[in-house]
């Protein structure tokens, strides 16, 4: 039961695409993540997931839309919703999705990270 | 299904310990709060609920200890955890919760805000 640094946190790792767990409350975790470039289309059938850009900006392609979101905006993309990250440069993320939630969604591959 | 811009939000209201929703998944709802002074000592038998620091400092008395948070820092109160939250200048708050979650947790009084 400690307070959480967010600034701090992003400077232990450096990898992109790998959420790092550094809370959880009510079945959720709160995690943080570095995006640069594309992710993958997927959806999440059960879970609903909140992006919140903490630095930089981060597009949220939807199939008919693209979300823009720049520091300080946060979307919440609805369950059962494909929708594909994209970031031009290095961005940091606050995510908040519940345990059960694989980052890849509906999809299973190379990009896939495991629950630990 | 629209982005949310957290300073924006704020510049919408002016009132205190008085939580805005401005987002919900997952039976939980974000919510926004502008909080000075004291609030009171209460606790949420089943929720666990999470303060982010936008602008300002918070303190989260607990019984045994005080969290300081500043921008840019959260804590997470699990349920059970009695907590009092106090700021000394106008501070900014981005809250995460159960939608179940009274503002004033086993306590019902004058500053319990209703779900409307």
């Amino acid at each position: 039961m400690e307070k959480v640094s967010i600034q701090r946190k992003f400077g232990l790792f450096t990898d992109y695409w790998s959420p790092k767990i550094v809370g959880e409350l009510n079945e959720s975790y709160v995690k943080l993540v570095k995006l640069k470039g594309e992710f993958l289309w997927h959806s999440h059938e059960k879970e609903d997931e909140m992006f919140l850009v903490v630095s930089g900006k981060l597009v949220i392609r939807l199939r008919e839309r693209d979300i823009q979101l720049e520091e300080g905006e946060f979307f919440i993309v609805p369950k059962g919703v494909e929708h594909m990250p994209f970031a031009d440069e290095e961005t940091h993320v606050l995510l908040l999705e519940p345990k059960t939630t694989l980052n890849t969604g509906n999809v299973r591959n190379e990009r896939t990270v495991e629950a630990k």
